[in-house]
């Protein structure tokens, strides 16, 4: 039944990719960050390893599917302002970073920094996507005369997501604070660039 | 000789400690910090292991201390203004994280990450020193009327310390521009903290 296998195939892998992910959030939920085996998600989820590796790389990548990062991380809606829309995007960073539990951000990051090839994979796919949002908004703020020359669109990251990283992962900041922060860093980011962008300086 | 090897105490455990600094660099530059041991640090420095962890608990904090670490950060001369104050704590941060290796660095983020009681030391030593810098710059601010109201020192420190960090750490910044992401940094955190501390939101 080659024709009806074909057929079903695009639904049946979106049931595959669901089940992986519910997979690895309960065994991150009952194992930890530390505990979990690529073995006991294959299990939980009832696929082959085969399944997991054609899809990700790595456990690391799987976890960060499963926690951190989402796909269709898109720009914010137009908020008239480079202020506004670099809060928005702020506060998208600080939603999304807050969706993995602590101890799976620190695991994550103690892998990432320890493997320059893990750590180059990762940027091409959750900081690549940031940073092509972070370029929508600044275009809008030439397009609005906000900002009359290009900015770096690295040094906009760095002043929206530094911030949201460094109080969630470096200073332990509050959590019940984290959407403050964000909205500081934004207004901050703002402040900057638009100083840095007016050409007169 | 009791009195004489006691008088002589001060000076001999200060070439240990110096020794120890020179040791872990020189090993660090042959054989990098994956391939660090305490034992190699030993042996360069000419010193037993037990005199290398009265002063370090572990071979993180001994590179740490060899590397990032200035237990003589002080407050920056008073800039007249939270601006200037904040973009020379800022630089100061960049200088402090640009003096160890990329991938001294990141090894040590690896293993701060991998291991809470870790990150608790470094968070006792490093940043409670980084703040206690920015409580005085923020008291400054406060002396001029600058500042209406106290600001949360961990909401400057992520402000001012994020952007660097994520520069340095996760953007893959260059590293020639560092300094001016820190002045830009200092730039918006003050403004940021400006608009909080007025007392008028």
């Amino acid at each position: 039944v080659p024709e009806v296998s074909k057929g079903a195939g695009r639904p049946r892998e979106e049931k595959v990719d669901e089940a992986i992910v519910r997979a690895t959030r309960a065994v991150l939920a009952e194992r930890g960050y530390a505990g979990l085996t690529v073995d006991a998600v294959a299990a939980a989820a009832g696929v082959g390893k085969a399944a997991i590796y054609r899809r990700h790389a790595t456990k690391q990548e799987m976890i960060f599917a499963a926690t951190v990062h989402d796909l269709a991380l898109e720009a914010p809606s137009d908020g008239a302002s480079l202020a506004a829309d670099l809060v928005a995007v702020a506060e998208g960073f600080a939603e999304q970073l807050g969706r993995a539990p602590a101890d799976v951000l620190a695991g994550l990051l103690a892998d990432i920094y320890g493997d320059p090839a893990l750590a180059e994979r990762f940027a091409a796919t959750f900081l690549v996507r940031q940073q092509a949002v972070l370029e929508e908004v600044l275009d809008r703020a030439v397009g609005r005369n906000e900002l009359a020359q290009p900015v770096d669109v690295r040094v906009a990251h760095a002043l929206l997501l530094g911030p949201v990283f460094a109080w969630m992962l470096i200073v332990d900041g509050d959590p019940d604070r984290t959407g403050v922060l964000a909205r500081l860093a934004g207004e901050a980011a703002a402040s900057a660039l638009l100083g840095t962008g007016r050409g007169d300086r």
